[in-house]
């Protein structure tokens, strides 16, 4: 390998007797940093304040369990294929965290930071991001759920909790901002969801809208082995698989029966 | 689909103003319960208590970054194919943490609670234990280290941690036991490395030992999407690419000039 | 990066005018060479000759297509939740193709090539896997079929095309036999299923057992390709996705309801 | 599951005595069906005339391997860490044939194929697409190549192919267009590269654009097994993951060391 340019990483390095991460010896920090603090570590270089801690695990909370998702199933459908590879089944899960069910959120990060980005009024940011979307024929991301209606119960906690520890600035403002514009133009109740919260949330944090779907990829790994653990002991895969086939091929088996006849 | 068997999950569940996780109201535990915690409840099915979630979170922190592994360096050329795809590239990491990356732990676990439940005298278990290991021809799992001599720095900062908090009960010591006993039989020293360590506390804290590589995969989804952050920052990529194929065929490169010569 | 072990592949590599694949001009081989007949050339670096290029297509074309199989499923409902990514479906699904679907061919094949490796006489070969799987309580892997009964439609015409192309040799013959001798030590009709046939074929072949997983593997992303596409005009995620959900938290959903009373 | 929606699929269906893929019985199919017309039948729904499996197999053929890419390390990589599951060596592989090595084929048809739906002179075509790029500031997909230059030498073989075998019809018309539209619009050559014949060929045969990806898939599958079986025998993972790791935390380290003078 000829080197042309020199590679280099600024996470982590070890040699016999250190281990270091960003910056901190690994040993120190066992037993005094908590799970979401090494992850708010790794994620920004830096450890959080408590505030900082108290928020973010609010929001990566909120991101790890939906109950039977496609990916949820998906993992435990794997799991019956290759119950060697645990591994395999969470990746299989973590593969439909994308554009549908991972992108939202970043999607609603990327609206408020490009909004912010591009300056301006602030007082205009919302008119023009609901017009750009309705022009579009897009729907405003982070807004309304088919579910948790009239009102997701999550918001209001995730908007508290964020106030209680000064991280509702201006993109928690903007975000409700868009919803009551959003609202308006649309004739209809348009309240932020968790995932408008939590996209708003975490461009307070300082957040990258990039990371979002990070975000909802490291949470979910955590609810997918414990759809796994269940699996193991209450297994839904082969049921699943044999309602399915049944179904769904039925038409062709009565077919196949009619030409016999 | 003809139902046969009843589909039955406990995880999770929600309705228009209800969301339950593992029987807890998700809006209460918003804002008080760390992501190391939410993890515990999700695996376990039970909050855990603060001695608990201090181990839980100290074994599963050293298990998040690892340096530039084949499993970031996998994640970092997945996202040079597939930008549009985070998950994708988070995915192809994890897939690699398996027997290699991901198994030692729960090997020792296994080894750990077979024992223990195998039943007998507690101080025949080791040497049994390095018998059966020798006898195959294998290594005993948790032991020794290639990089870390003469001793692993976790080790002892992990068991204290659990000591520290009610969690070095009978594991540990067999733990401990079975590499004083591999010492002794093998004739150089082989003391408890950070996966011996982890597999003991995890045991201690009751998890079964398929939970293990389930710690591993949920810790490193964080590492990788720090490394696919940095990735996107300072890319690696290209370069390992190039260089790699450039050294790799090289020699058939010059076979062909030769032949036209 | 140092060098310390020269970096060596002996595939394929290009220049700004020359394209070679396993020695072989890729242009020369485009419109001559069939797709079976490139994918011999990849995995053993040779072409094969056209009764080889016959027994390999068949034995990879019953692999192709099985249904709406677990790994069918989990593609479709990663497709749903990653619309961008048809590439993180086909993935999703290819990693159920483990040890329970992509494995047993795989056992086949090394099964039977242990016993020639190990040597002894041939006729005493059969008797001696029947006889170590009993012992291990294990079943015989190759035999039987839950579906197709009494025999597995695909066996004789796979066994045919062999025979007719020069490759049924020994290991058609041990696979054959020890059908007959696990019928007559179980007492029950064990006939040669497809995966059977295909672990012995593939032995004739000259495959080295680990290539039977990648075979299937292969064959799998054609059929998985063929999903996703009716997925996208015909869609299953949604619905299977509702109604897994509902049916398997109903009865956290009813208790709650209790609870209120 | 409560039935809302009615589960359909038409791509095959077994019972006990029969296997049906696409209206064929499997067992009429193996040993007379080429690999490649199998694939064509489980894409189409058809099985494809001499003409048709000729030129699918050209463009398949081509995609397989390309030589030490990121997607063929990143499946080295992955198979060090997880030897018990080649399925997830491969997918690992195969997630980074996304945007950028699986898409661009994708994008030609899906150009080539948005223009015709248009409607419109055809020979207004190629302009409006080359100034519609120019003015995104985007590249025109399917033009030019980094290494293989002046022309890609798979172009003129692939074109040869189809027009020998009826399939060089109006999309391979237009993509020529576009080529000669771009290079006079961008003032440098930009002949047709392998992706841009591969694209408009598979829109000669009738394929929606959002098969090439799939096609990209398929084909490298075949070349990631083949990759895996070579590193199984002459390993390049762990050189590559210690050189990596120790030049690109080298900077780290000789800081480290210079704190402790």
């Amino acid at each position: 390998m000829s080197k042309r340019k020199k590679l280099r990483s600024d996470i982590a390095w070890s040699d016999a007797t250190r281990i270091v991460v960003r910056g901190h010896s690994l040993v120190d920090l066992i037993g005094t940093t908590s799970l979401g603090e090494f992850a708010f570590l790794e994620l920004t270089g830096r450890l959080p304040t408590p505030e900082e801690s108290t928020v973010f695990d609010a929001i990566v909370v909120v991101l790890v369990e939906h109950g039977l998702t496609p990916s949820a199933i998906s993992a435990r459908l794997t799991y019956l294929g290759s119950p060697e590879a645990l591994q395999a089944a969470v990746a299989a899960g973590l593969l439909g965290i994308g554009d549908r069910f991972g992108g939202p959120a970043e999607e609603v990060a990327r609206m408020l930071q490009d909004a912010m980005t591009g300056g301006g009024e602030t007082g205009d940011m919302a008119p023009r991001i609901v017009a750009e979307k309705r022009a579009a024929g897009r729907p405003v991301p982070g807004l309304g759920h088919p579910i948790h209606r009239p009102v997701d119960p999550r918001t209001a906690r995730l908007f508290e909790i964020a106030a209680a520890n000064g991280f509702s600035g201006r993109y928690v403002s903007l975000m409700n901002a868009v919803s009551e514009e959003a609202t308006r133009a649309f004739g209809r109740a348009l309240p932020v969801n968790a995932t408008g919260a939590i996209g708003a949330i975490a461009s307070e944090l300082g957040f990258e809208w990039r990371v979002c779907r990070g975000l909802a990829v490291i949470a979910r790994a955590i609810g997918l082995v414990a759809h796994l653990l269940e699996e193991d002991r209450e297994p839904l895969a082969t049921e699943i698989w044999s309602r399915v086939d049944e179904e769904a091929t039925e038409h062709m088996r009565l077919e196949a029966t009619d030409d016999r006849d």
